[in-house]
């Protein structure tokens, strides 16, 4: 058991023996139960077959929500990114998530992606706008760019999210990059 | 000499003790040098009558530059955010400092701003835009919008930078209000 808790992220060989020690003195009930839940995750939890988001139930909850605007369609890199954007409560699409972003220098191409279901919705669904809301890093910024090229000539209408200074932060601690970017997307008020 | 000391910021009883005895036991040149400096300081130094920027000339350096757009004005709070933008090396336009930020709590209203000679610069002179580069703070955004007002009359193109999530970092690490605000603000691409 010690060897395969080892495998979980951030459990160590003193973790590891730890848990494992926890498990056997805990009770028959509290053992079965976390086998169950180890293997009921995997058994009941899949991609949602439109969007790629983690579900129990196909498709997916924002897929088939009737108060959703199903043609505002926001990407994300990784379904966590969904709870972030969801917590704002101020958006009121649906989701795709890609799982990764471009990376040449890792060997992630576009092929390693799940952008061809993203492709094939614009295509057959009525999808107003595409938001690409990848991380604002180096990586989210070439997927976003091949994103936009990708959906452009489908004459849909193609937006990133901005990026600036952060509420409540000072411009005297902004980065250059950040300031600059700032700037260059100020807009009217 | 130590109680002078100790006015300045961040200078307790014991920091003011330890310059004081510093001093002392300094050469007598370097003390005359400090000395002169904090006088010269005060002599040589003003406000641009323009700009109200830090300067040792008048008008300061932003404001008589022939390379610089005289008619794209970026409104900050303090003389230091000035460095901050600087620092971008993507700002080719001029600037005008408020020294400080509309905060009705702590009894800073629009007489205490330096706005007056903006508004006269807006009129008299040929300005195409305002860039107002105040904090995206309470107190810095209730400036923004109590300037755009002041302003707007005058049939100038008044903006504001960008809020949203910082060059490099992660979505996930985006807190609610700035995670909207960078939906809120994207941008077509």
């Amino acid at each position: 058991m010690i060897d395969e808790l080892k495998k979980l992220p951030g459990i160590g060989g003193k973790s590891a023996q730890r848990l494992a020690f926890h498990i056997l003195r805990s009770s028959d009930e509290d053992a079965e139960a976390l086998a169950a839940a180890v293997r009921d995750v995997k058994a009941s939890l899949r991609l949602c077959s439109i969007c790629n988001n983690i579900t129990d139930v196909e498709p997916c909850v924002y897929c088939t929500s009737p108060t959703r605007n199903q043609r505002l369609v926001c990407v994300v890199e990784e379904p966590t990114n969904i709870a972030a954007i969801e917590k704002t409560r101020h958006f009121n699409g649906v989701y795709h998530v890609l799982h990764g972003s471009l990376s040449p220098l890792q060997g992630v191409g576009p092929e390693h992606l799940r952008i061809s279901n993203l492709l094939r919705r614009i295509e057959a669904e009525q999808v107003d706008e595409v938001i690409l809301a990848t991380n604002p890093t180096v990586e989210g910024e070439a997927t976003a760019v091949y994103l936009s090229q990708q959906i452009k000539w489908a004459g849909v209408r193609v937006t990133r999210i901005a990026t600036g200074i952060p509420v409540g932060s000072d411009i005297e601690y902004a980065d250059e990059v950040t300031m600059m970017k700032s700037i260059e997307g100020r807009r009217e008020v």
